[in-house]
């Protein structure tokens, strides 16, 4: 029988609870999981606090309790959609299924005759990125709505300092 | 006698009716013309959605019945103003007059030495790039706007599908 | 019935009679024909003298008297093979046929399932594009091995003495 | 003794009395200075209007009558934070300490180990890049608020027209 | 007890028998290792056959049956030798020893202040890239200088048909 | 009286005595000089061994001696020819008369309509870039060709070390 591999792409800024579960669900659809880190060259801006490094860490840490084999790929953008599906697949193993809810991707993919399932996740109102990175601005509580190896390597890289210290620009314009 | 050419450059996100009735004004004032297709490398975003390849087709078809010489050309953004018509320059044919609505245009060429006129469209209230894609998005008519070969082309590409998928950003962030 | 286009690819530096005579041997098989100029970005080298708007007023002067209706693209380089055809199907209307003797172009086509059909030129020894600039360079004749139109074209912009000039690397190191 | 060498980073749209007046305050406290101009790349834009060339003659006038060797180096964007202090080290001679009140700038030299010394500028309900560049192309008054090499330049180049055509972008959308 | 991990970078056109090597070493001494695919924006030429999502293929199945946790990142060229420390930093979780020959790797990462140790490889009479592609090309044996799984990955991906067609350059000049 | 601008431009690497005659020289002709150090972006290999900020440096101590007002410069490599020029013109104050003897920046600012004189540097045979990089490397004597101040900056860099490491590649190809 054939292995089935899928891929999502994601920019996990950070990887949160959210990811871990829609990870867990994909897991029974497919043998094998490309996990795409999309915008791997953009860090330290509120958009995108972390490097594809620190990514790469909470992913792999996150994972390791999930029976599941999977590749983990930093993908730096490439800024020009239409050869967009290319890049990924020169930099990913071939993968057979996209994961995924972000209609520019499912568009793209469309185009270039992948099937695309929808990637739902859960509890949208708590698990966003966004939600996520501004409550750590605000000082707001957010450690319960990530993985505990996420919160743990957000700590080592004093993460939430540089968030703070990024997201304030009042001083900024010379 | 001297050829005078001429260069006119948008992004004709789609070409519409404005663009069409431009071309046939400026047939009147120059032998040749070279048409720029600005942002080439920009595709499948709401602001640019069809690719350099696809714009090229319409603008082609369109102007199969202007009794005009034209030389469609591709340009990739540069992303530095400073060096923008130099770009332009070695990318075209030598042109003589510049038309164009675009401030920075304007400007760019005439630190070049250029002769800038001004491309006024006409019935800006309907024939205008954005309202014509938020048309398209929203499912409100259009196709009596921009030429019937750009109907047609938007159509083969399933451009209109394409459009509304981009636009619908709700679900995007992860 | 269907049109068929097809798409020939080439640096052109610069398009002489081997090119001519191949293309004219291609608007036998083909209803329209796309020609991207490669190395677009490329000029002022003993490798890529001419810019693509030189190169492009080249072919389209040639092209004026060959009963095939061709669209003449300058193609960027995007130095990452992989993403290549993307590009090149990004920047140029659809085609059905590729014609190249490229062996790297043919694989990456090849790669992407076009069809490919060998577009072998007629006198190597005479009519390749090296062979011409070193003469150039060299003050040997050439210019029976271009069209007149291409010659025309290397006069107006003072071609021989760019090419002269940019060949002398004697006193090029610092 | 050693040498202290400080750096200081800035766009400088356009170098103001506030500028000044901080180079001069930093005067005391280092033996040297390297001025980083960011963005050297962009111009002709209403946030970045000027060229880095242009930055550079308004800098290098205005700091003859300060008594600190000073080095000016034009800095192109690399966008991508994690290797920015990389290569503002390859860019400049090597210094101690970093001036800066950019909260970016302030936290990637912080995370590289740097020394950084806030940089508060003084009056900055007048002296700001921004709104100084919003009086130029309202027609307020501005001229008193930057040193006067920098109004003598900003005359020579015709910087206030370029800023005013630049801003009108009414008629931009095609 | 800290965990140490290690960096090891290589083009890996392809993984071979000496590189399998090299990781079995260095599982002696570190508890993680980062394995860096350089160049993973190059494919299809002689030098850079293989795409990096190809590569990570062939490392990821030879390296299960090593006993030691592995990232596999791949790492496009940033052309740009000052800063590529940095990039790597950014692109990969923290390491902290280098394993390398290249001496421009090493010598950047001591330029950086890590601590870098020989890679010296096995039988490099045999076991090294450039030979291994020429005999591919050629026609020689090679299937024993490679780990099974690379040679399964290189039947599947038909690289050998690849290769030769790209190192046929003779009909390449236009 | 106008002042006068010289342009020189070269890769400095090192900066040595033929570049300091040369300075001298024009100094006679010139009220101020344009420093442009080439390939900015490069170091680290053999070509190009120093950084933009330690060939600045470099011939920023030089210069101290010399009764001329100069402006250094670092130009990151645009790639493309064609828009060169309008690249240097971006980067630096705007400069009358440029000093070369590169044929192909001869050519180019040719093309642009600026006047180029040549600069003929003395003793070739001993003074040139290329060859007292090789002696660094082979150990052969160089510090009499270079000044005084350029022989203190390698030191201070560890510059020998770093050329001789990068010009050992017999280990290099994986």
């Amino acid at each position: 029988m054939e292995t089935t591999r899928g891929f999502l792409v994601g920019r996990f800024q950070p990887f949160h609870s959210g990811h871990r579960q829609l990870v867990a669900d994909i897991a029974g659809e497919v043998d094998e999981l490309v996990i795409g880190i999309g915008s791997a060259d953009a860090s330290h801006t509120v958009h995108n606090p972390f490097t594809a490094g620190e990514r790469l860490v909470m992913i792999s840490k996150v994972l390791t309790d999930v029976d599941l084999q999977t590749y983990v790929v930093p993908l730096e953008d490439i800024d020009r959609n239409a050869v967009w599906v290319s890049h990924v697949e020169s930099m990913c193993p071939p993968f057979d299924v996209v994961y995924s809810n972000n209609p520019l991707v499912i568009r793209l993919f469309n185009e270039a005759d992948y099937e695309v399932r929808d990637s739902a996740m859960i509890d949208r109102d708590r698990l966003r990125g966004t939600l996520i990175r501004e409550d750590i601005v605000d000082g707001e509580s957010w450690t319960d709505r990530v993985p505990p190896a996420v919160v743990e390597t957000i700590e080592e890289i004093d993460g939430v300092a540089r968030l703070r210290r990024i997201a304030d620009s009042d001083a900024h314009e010379d």
